[in-house]
């Protein structure tokens, strides 16, 4: 997926995901795994894939066998979860070439099918998943039963076993500290706001990942239309308040987002944390005009320059001293390469 | 002068001047100086001036004739003390064409001649001064006592009547809390030390003046030589605290002065306040060689966006925040112009 590509209403939704938990009928579940059950998994998932028709462009990563810098750059690219890792001595993942579609393999579950779209395309997210859905469960069937749905190791996914989630981009509402109105109004549709990468009460890059909580007793195409529907109100929301917050004094709002954008530019050293406020100012900016630069460019520059990811880049253990310079180095070099005047 | 020609020190040194306090012995001083008296001071000196050799290179500007910012301008920029201003409906200035020479009528003395020059030149400075005193007393006397010397308004300024002062940047020493070292030492020596543009204990832009307090019982040659030991003193800890700094933790200063310069490049609101802080990083990191900046064309540019300064620029009457907007622009723009990379 290239950089300069637009997805719709990226401006405020970074990205979307569909993931379904499915497990084979004939091994036990997570709880009772061994780890013979947990090769066979792999071989039966790797196989099916490798036979399909995009075979060739999945790549197999067994967590065993990766650096812990590479695992993290997976969960940092959200390819992976952070909890495939608590399993790694037997788990693994598949990725594709796009990285449009991962199955993490032996984590809860035995498989997790993820579909990941930049901007607003949950559908699309959704076709891919169910896409893979369909070469996994070919040839051994996946626990189904008639009365529940897809059986999980979490009765929390038991139903569809669909979590969908879309990856927003909130500077306006949350400084403007309205995403507590936010949440009260999609937890009413079944729906839940977390904040990414953070933990106290204002999420790092002002990232929030919106996703539905119930699996059961709705079909997955009404789950998808109402977190599509939710998501569609929470961008107009979030417009309203950046054109309204332009519109006040554009000014002062030009001037706090473009010092960021030198500051991202000049400085020698950045840690993870402050990455993830200049990357918001910036991308913020950008969503405006007030620099021309392509969001998607931003966000996976945002990525890269993680921890985990960083040390990918450097080919070996860099400390944190080490990490924030390497950071600031690239993040002024990439901006320069990717914003035009 | 030229903005790209070096001066000597100036990396520590911004400026330097002399001032000669003088009074015509047959008019009254100050306190019971008349308004006929006062145009008399004015006649007098600006033929004198006018009849010289570098005559037409003066400008004759009379306070009562001149708007409020230009007013202000004119004390940003060192050609005149506030304190002229307060007797501004008899008070004048005759301001050479290269601005080294300035001279303030009615002030607290009938004359105060002022030489100015860039970076540790105080000789130099003190000759230009010399030289107005010879030319402006060579038909009227100044008042003076075999005893005493130069008569002056105040007795604090008696002998002499000569301050020499040297303008000093000194981000290093005040920032690593060693100026209340720096201030015991040079009082030993009959010297003061204050900040410029600043109130509380920190100057703002971190500019110091360093004068010297006697005017009684020394020559001037005694005077201007101890000053400039002792600004050759202070040139010599500066320096060697940046170079402490630097190899304690060259990527840390970088940082912090480099993000300035992407600040003062990318603001849309700076306050004359922030615009010291800004100035002082840029200098400072210019000095250390990790900006390509004149340092003078630095200076230069920090004068020309003081308040005053930067009314007379835009031609009219501007209010705070129309100052803040003008000011970022210009800042950036001139900047730009500026560093080379």
């Amino acid at each position: 997926m290239s950089e300069f590509v637009q997805a719709p209403e990226q401006d405020v939704v970074v990205s979307c995901r569909v993931r379904l938990a499915r497990n084979y009928e004939d091994l036990p579940f997570s709880a009772k795994q061994t780890r013979e059950c947990a090769s066979e998994v792999i071989d039966r998932a790797s196989t099916a894939i490798g036979q399909s028709q995009e075979g060739n462009a999945y790549q197999l990563l067994r967590m065993s066998e990766l650096e812990e810098d590479m695992r993290r750059k997976l969960v940092e690219h959200y390819l992976i979860s952070y909890d495939l890792l608590k399993f790694w001595q037997r788990s693994a993942a598949l990725i594709s070439s796009g990285e449009t579609v991962s199955v993490m393999l032996n984590e809860e579950d035995h498989l997790r099918i993820q579909g990941l779209m930049p901007g607003l395309q949950i559908e699309r997210a959704a076709e891919l998943a169910f896409s893979a859905d369909d070469v996994l469960g070919a040839k051994y069937a996946f626990a189904f039963d008639p009365q529940w749905g897809y059986l999980t190791s979490c009765p929390t996914n038991v139903g569809t076993g669909m979590r969908a989630s879309a990856m927003l981009h909130l500077p306006a509402l949350s400084t403007s500290g309205q995403m507590g109105a936010v949440l009260q109004a999609v937890s009413k549709l079944g729906l839940t706001v977390r904040g990414l990468y953070g933990e106290g009460s204002e999420a790092l890059g002002h990232l929030y990942q919106l996703s539905n909580q119930v699996t059961l007793g709705r079909s997955e195409e009404d789950v998808i239309r109402s977190l599509v529907a939710a998501t569609e109100q929470i961008v107009g929301h979030e417009r309203a308040v950046r054109e309204h917050t332009e519109k006040k004094d554009m000014l002062s709002l030009q001037d706090t987002l473009l010092r960021s954008w030198g500051v991202a530019q000049n400085a020698r050293l950045m840690s993870a944390k402050e990455l993830m406020r200049r990357y918001s100012d910036i991308r913020y900016a950008a969503s405006m005009g007030y620099l021309h630069a392509p969001l998607r460019g931003l966000d996976k520059l945002m990525m890269d320059l993680q921890p985990g990811s960083l040390g990918v880049y450097s080919g070996k253990l860099i400390g944190e001293r080490e990490g924030e310079i390497l950071r600031a180095k690239l993040l002024g070099e990439k901006l320069r390469e990717l914003v035009t005047d």
